[in-house]
């Protein structure tokens, strides 16, 4: 694997791949077009990529009662609050994709109460947001906020572990200076 | 398996664990005398149980340049910062067990900045809750700020994956209001 | 009287104290079973140690409509949101004796929310905590929800004098450093 | 006593005062041709009114290494943080009067980063404003500039203790709607 | 034109200026008795000068549904968030002349909250603050209230112009330390 | 003119534009491929439109010691802290035509702290996002920084001048719901 351009400010890449994770990054070259810098961070340690991209995963990917582009919706809000460069860049990419509505994911990005989002979707945004900024006031109105909006707890579980999945993440690309693949700045736009 | 107290406000408990859940769970109240209501919280769905549990036993547990005190430092200096009932409480017992040094932890549970820590160890925290308050204003310096305190690249990653990982935990715990086991008030002081 | 720690970072402490004062620690050993730290802090000048236990006394354990639990609840609250290790300590401890019920007296020291209060005790501490973050914000529809809970014009009185006593107590220990007496840390728990 | 407007929201008002308490409200008249507000609030209840008025007294007029001016300044720039229009009023004109520049009482009341300061009193009024502001981010660092700028010990606990007390007033005042009396608008103009 | 105080704390003075500017700070000097330093700041480069006047002059003398005193109510209750001297200072003055009630002035330069305001001001000044504080949380809703409170959108432009002016004047006079001219302390007293 | 979509949230567009401005959003049409929808927003009073469009355009078109780029650079990087959608989108396809490079433009859009900038922009983005945040805590030192990094008086006026302006749009876009011209988002990519 040659990665052309330092995926941190730190210094941990790792110069041999596992045959495992090696097919790991070939099936995201396959099915992105790239390897995600984020996981070429992790690569140094295969316990913690596989912690990350399990999780990552099951969050993103997996069964919910919430759409996918929902979960992106809620990635790319929290990391507007957070002004997280990398997760802006590389959700904003998945969130003009996935919704189809390049504009939707820049006002998500930038403010997401300039889009016009229906009820369902700004109680959600305004939990995620809420829950990002000042996580000590959260109360059981919020919750009663979601239901009302229409989610069941499990559906609430899932906005909440999505925001604090991405309050984690922001944290850590922040910290480390995480720098995301150039080739999402033109995607879908 | 009962649980007398529910641990979340969400309804979200399994009736039936799997037997490697189970085992896990009595695994834990070998150890530890309970089974933590965190992972009560997520044994409704047994993947998003493993991938919790994966990261942060990687996290806690696992080989790092930190010592596991230090990691309980950071997981409740930014559980301090975002008054985490649940973190403060299950970590600070943590803390206060593993340092030998109840004071101690009351102390970074309370305001790390009370406590008469190395500059190693100060320069740890003051790094963990930059990055939980202001995470927009992480920098080059910041990391600076730990290769002058005596960290290698590899000891920054697990501070920042820490500290932002408690930023997940505390998040998710007031989204749900997630209510720590009893036990813990009592443990260690 | 022999202070084996120094009780602050400031270098103040009286070698001779008055006959009175004595009298006064003695009295406070006997009832405590020790002399607060804040009182050795101010008896430098027995003039100050005066007016600060004559305010303190009359607010903490004078009449009123409040009960000493609740004062204690106003003040553990405030000194969580200010992050003040000294009055967090000392009052934390007091607030576990007088309520009996230490659970409670840990969540109020961490997050008043996490508390199942009644509504009137929750009216109480939203008031005091509001008072403390934006003091500028105040406005007549926070003390009508206090009397909405119940609250007459003299209980509005001892909350307000309360909560902004340990505003200025909180300040006044991370001013000067003050370091609680450690025998708090094991009472009540 | 007729007190012409009513001086706090709250309705407690004491229809007869203690031959004391008249005789030092008539000294307040001839002395500085009024009542203060704050005392007439106080006087429903003669031990609080007198517990107020020892520490202000002490804090205000009593020996210390501060000039009543400074002791003044640091009052009113804490007062300017809180936007406590009761404080503004009252010590504003104090400030004007007792340094004999009013264009100075009001560049403090404003932004005392406004007033063309000695490094001294800049560095108290740092200091004053940090403790207002982020009580938990105080440190020996803090002290130790006081220090720097010519403050021993005892001045720093004179600088701590009028910072710490008014934010305790301000906050009295703006939880009770404490009016000043309109004399103070125009003296020392 | 002589200038015995240097206006701001940038050195860009012109020493000749152009008849037309002559003629205007004679107008000044006529109407308001002194040419308001924030002319003599801007007179460096007269497009500069004359884009500054020209939005100000149409902005707070022009025609529009709000008073000329409400106009100056948004200038103060704006300049008092942002603490800025040069504008508390100056439309502090213009406040208490055209509102013929210095108390007034007065409150509204300390905390809008303060004062007991009809509630058509109240609701333009709750406006003006939060769009000063939080910007980027302005909603639908908020414009509502404006119309609740009797505000049409042709008006509901003119609060938010004034208020957006300010931010702006303010931060240009913080940037370079703009000082107003000493005769505003004394006005309308 | 026919707009086919509202320009901002009120009821205020002209019918009929005079024939200068019809002539001025001719031009626009003709050099920018549209009329920006801030000058359809103010185009209701031909007074404000050209107050602001002369303030606008001496800003960020007229002569400076910052190229177009930077100011550019000062209106996004304003902008961003504000999270304001108008600003973002327009001027963020301004910086990334001007400066040619996509990828900054964005950086500066979401954390400009991610750009690598050289130490010249860095102070100038730094002292622009102060005066953002925090326009009462502006002092010398702020000044001095920027002459440190070869910044004179007459630019320093440029950068106070360009980041309070944008203060002023920001405010003034978030406060009538302005909405950006739906071509800004492709522009440049």
């Amino acid at each position: 694997m040659t990665i052309s351009e330092r995926a941190t400010a730190l210094n941990l890449q790792q110069t041999q791949l596992s045959q495992g994770t090696q097919a790991y990054f070939d099936k995201c070259r396959e099915k992105l077009g790239l390897v995600p810098n984020v996981l070429v961070a992790y690569a140094f340690d295969e316990t913690k990529l596989r912690a990350f991209t399990d999780m990552y995963n099951d969050l993103m990917l997996g069964d919910s009662p919430l759409t996918k582009t929902e979960r992106e919706m809620i990635a790319v809000a929290v990391s507007s609050v957070n002004h997280c460069y990398y997760c802006l860049t590389a959700h904003g990419a998945a969130l003009r994709q996935l919704s189809g509505d390049p504009k939707l994911g820049e006002q998500i990005a930038m403010n997401y109460r300039a889009a016009n989002l229906p009820p369902r979707q700004r109680a959600m945004l305004d939990f995620a947001v809420k829950l990002t900024e000042t996580p000590d006031k959260m109360e059981e109105a919020d919750r009663q906020a979601l239901r009302d909006a229409g989610f069941d707890d499990r559906a609430i579980w899932d906005i909440a572990s999505t925001a604090s999945f991405f309050n984690m993440s922001n944290r850590m690309a922040a910290a480390i200076d995480m720098r995301p693949n150039d080739e999402y700045h033109a995607m879908a736009r």
